[in-house]
């Protein structure tokens, strides 16, 4: 974060209530990108909106969200307005990513369907884009499939970033995500019952991460610097007409850039 | 079980193929009453399904399902059948309480709305009763509720049987059953997001509670006279028509005693 950003950060801070201040520092000690979700072609809005939701409350930052079929969207009253704090990376034709780090573009809301043609050649395509750019990112990837041959849930190494994928409610994960993960992945089941709910899945899995992650020695948090561009997202989202504040503060700071004091001036404009 | 129950469980396992019959001694193995879902006055039909589905899938066999207000239905294609493979108790007025070993009366399915007016005098009487009976069985119950004086899902001991109660997706649990509750129980959250979608809840604590139990050095299996019961309703449930197959053997059974020969006889009726 740069100067200027960090100026922006403590103006927009200033006009939040030291108590979601502190719920905001709260939240960050306890979030990590060490375990992230992705979600491949989920065809029911109300089970992706469940999936954020879980992910948000167990302290996931990061959901990866693969198109190659199906627009995603969610459902607020499902959801709980989770979308609004995580960092969701979009996968589809022409790739919409939203790094971390300009997490705020994306929280005015999930885009509705751009009404671009799907290229039928390649229906994996988002697939590969999300698989790569996650392996460039360390992750070990754990595919879903109730297969015996997986690893059970409980036996996933968290020493490295995990990344777990679950794929649509129809067929599950792709062939090409089956082809492309590390591994897959199951969740014990004892009963007739041979699988769960998707929502259900994916919020266990979470859970049991994550849970084994804040009390394991491993270095799950986030850095110095993604708490502050995070800080930055979330202290937007926190104040009603943010952008407004925005320009208030460009406009000072250009003020006073343009009107700069020269050391024998006593003149300074003051901040709003 | 009896001799003539014994009986009636071989002849309607003769029927099974011997997959089928592994998988149920398999599945019992893994079966548990030390932790038990109780369900009070739930509203969604999809919310319920996913709860039968989830704790099925973890190895519990008994619901409990409080209708102080709300009937309980089900939704098949959510639920995928598992209410068929529980034992499942429900307290509404003119209570119908399904013992386990009864189970297999209930597996006909949840039966709809029966018509009788609530009496508006108490509408908290069947989460008494549910509770009076579950502490008759030894049973710690835990209430759901978010409050942080509550004690979190790590801590709950499994020293002995436990019941953990949701309450309906509106009010949250009952003020009787917060009262009635040897404790509050919640689920941690590191996020904005203040509460789990409850099938999601109910979920993870299932998940939770019985994957700790079955590391554990714990009793948590059911004896071998819960299994036969289990067996029979479970054997019933797997054939087609087993209600025609019981008729035939008790006919025979009939016929049996009714020419029982003396011991100059040589005659005996061949079994069908």
């Amino acid at each position: 974060m740069n100067k200027e950003a960090e100026e922006l950060l403590a103006y927009l801070e200033g006009f939040l209530t030291e108590g979601r201040r502190n719920r905001i520092q709260n939240i960050l000690q306890c979030r990590t990108r060490h375990v992230t979700l992705v979600l491949e072609d989920l065809i029911d809005p109300h089970n992706a909106s469940a999936c954020l939701r879980s992910a948000e409350a167990c302290g996931i930052q990061d959901v990866h969200i693969i198109e190659n079929r199906h627009e995603f969207s969610v459902k607020s009253g499902v959801s709980m307005g989770s979308a609004h704090w995580l960092s969701i990376y979009r996968y589809r034709e022409q790739s919409l990513r939203l790094p971390s780090s300009s997490a705020s573009a994306h929280h005015t809301g999930l885009p509705a369907s751009n009404g671009t043609q799907r290229r039928p050649a390649d229906q994996s395509e988002q697939t590969r884009e999300c698989f790569r750019y996650l392996k460039e990112k360390g992750y070990t990837i754990y595919a879903t499939s109730p297969h015996q041959s997986s690893i059970a849930l409980p036996d996933v190494s968290l020493d490295g970033p995990v990344a777990i994928v679950f794929g649509s409610e129809k067929d599950g994960i792709s062939p090409v995500a089956r082809e492309l993960a590390d591994h897959c992945l199951r969740i014990p089941m004892y009963g007739f019952t041979e699988s769960f709910n998707i929502s259900v899945s994916a919020a266990i899995a979470v859970y049991d991460l994550t849970s084994r992650l804040r009390k394991s020695d491993k270095d799950w948090k986030l850095s110095e610097s993604e708490k502050s561009d995070l800080r930055l997202a979330w202290a937007r989202h926190s104040l009603k007409r943010s952008d407004l504040l925005e320009r208030q503060f460009w406009q000072n700071n250009k003020n006073e850039k343009s009107s700069q004091p020269n050391e024998t001036s006593a003149f300074r404009p003051e901040k709003a």
